[in-house]
């Protein structure tokens, strides 16, 4: 037991050995220090012993760490990711341009474009991408904000949509681009292992700005998107009203919320992810989600 | 213990009382009992222990139990489903045809159409698909052929891709038509609850002639489908080594194979399912999916 008082609730989920437990722990202002959380291994469960988070509630703490000493882990591992495509107005246009948008001819939508990436695809903050050299040739970055479902529901309507938003969290939904538009539905290009980066932290809604939230993607060191995460053609009550539209949404889901304009496929002429790249997508305050790239298989992946 | 021979490896989940522990029983050639398998309740662990189960493995059994005592559970519950659009050549045409497919301007695809149906619209033989009337006007069936892998894998070879197939299963489609089309990925309108029934029995590959498999759907008794399940336009060797091109499957991993011809959707003018229909679906060996079609919600379904 420690007296130290985390300024706020950023999450992190993490290790100190490679065959240790997992650990759920409170990082400080300066991204120093994690303060572990005593009764947890699990962020799944968190969220369901605490779906309305306040941001005055103690946890009863344990061991302080170094950041720097431990292996971040996904926060929210082995549930297939919902995203949303073309959600911004200059990356729907951008898509549209492209020829990759084989899924439709219209530059904006008139509903939300729902679809999943597989679980098996979710890597932490720091992990490789893999650029999947027999698989693709064009992959390519896509920096979001993903927002945590919180509680159980059906049909919630837009005006108590965000009771259903437990809080957040940045994904990378990697795309294989020739795969997105050969298939149709985006499944196959957005599926492939090591496509979807994961954190690094996670931030109850009671700690956020949602409408102040500004994402920032960076490729080796360069600015790619620069948007605020406010400005989405279907908005948050929008995306959690469709996404539980007849369908039981459930604690620890996650929707990516789409992406700003600013990925390869809308650079002429394209640019794709290669070996070596560095890519690092920041939302304050939830972290910078780093992760290198490689053209080096892993193997089979499985978290 | 008893000295009861099932025919062959044809399992059931089921349970003997709505709070009881779920079972794994053989089911007999006149499908009028199980026999319990000792050591298994969750048919994921079973695949996993027994990932290449020959016809002639012997399991340790217990009690005998009429079937129609039981209730049948959804075989593997839990994970969302791997879909196929558009995968026999008739079907495609009609589907180009209804103006319902605005994912495509094409009637046959050049590459395998994957997209997935959310764990939550799982439900087992016997209980009702919801219509939704407050979200869709028009729920369509699709009687398929699922698959089920049976080995964890990554770039599964064609011509080693029936070592991943464990099995198979009955997965009725089901579909809300207008969401489907104005969603233009297909998640929304392929997953509200209720819209996955899967079942009654699973079979290994081993007790499976799998070029011999016919389909049958059945509404109210009317025969609406009826194509052998080999028919595909992307066999199930490709289907295999495409949804493991770069992706790590698991066994329990279920990909529905498409549906045949004769949908709703194809029907001028469009037949869609309402309250009192019965839907049955039938592949012999794999038994018959029987689910009556309701208009009454039945609330939050969490299986």
């Amino acid at each position: 037991m420690t007296t130290t008082t985390p300024v706020n609730h950023r999450f992190v989920r993490y290790r100190l050995s490679p065959d240790g437990e997992p650990k759920i722990g409170l990082v400080d202002a300066e991204e120093t220090n994690a303060t572990e959380i005593l009764g947890y291994t699990d962020l799944f469960k968190l969220i369901e012993a605490h779906p309305n988070l306040r941001s005055d509630h103690k946890f009863t703490t344990g061991e302080v760490v170094p950041l720097k000493t431990a292996e971040i882990l996904a926060p929210l591992p082995g549930r297939d990711i919902l995203c949303i495509g073309k959600n911004y107005i200059a990356h729907a246009a951008e898509f549209h341009k492209s020829g990759f948008d084989s899924s439709d001819k219209k530059e904006q939508p008139d509903f939300p474009v729902f679809f999943t990436k597989r679980a098996t695809s979710i890597i932490p903050t720091g992990k490789p991408i893999y650029t999947h050299p027999d698989v693709t040739s064009s992959p390519d970055y896509e920096g979001e904000l993903g927002i945590i479902i919180g509680k159980a529901g059906l049909a919630a309507p837009r005006e108590k949509a965000w009771e259903y938003v437990w809080g957040a969290v940045i994904i990378n939904d990697v795309t294989a681009r020739e795969k997105q538009r050969d298939h149709k539905q985006f499944y196959i290009g957005k599926s492939l292992d090591t496509f979807c980066p994961m954190g690094p932290y996670f931030v109850p809604s009671s700690s956020l700005a949602f409408d102040q939230l500004h994402l920032t993607t960076k490729v080796n060191g360069e600015i790619r998107q620069s948007q605020n995460t406010s400005e989405l053609i279907f908005d948050v009550p929008t995306l959690v009203q469709t996404a539980s539209m007849g369908i039981s949404i459930q604690p620890g889901d996650i929707i990516a919320t789409g992406t700003p304009v600013g990925v390869g496929m809308g650079m002429s002429p394209n640019v794709w992810l290669k070996d070596g790249d560095l890519v690092e997508i920041s939302i304050p305050p939830l972290g910078t989600l780093s992760n290198p790239v490689t053209s080096v298989s892993p193997g089979v992946w499985f978290l």
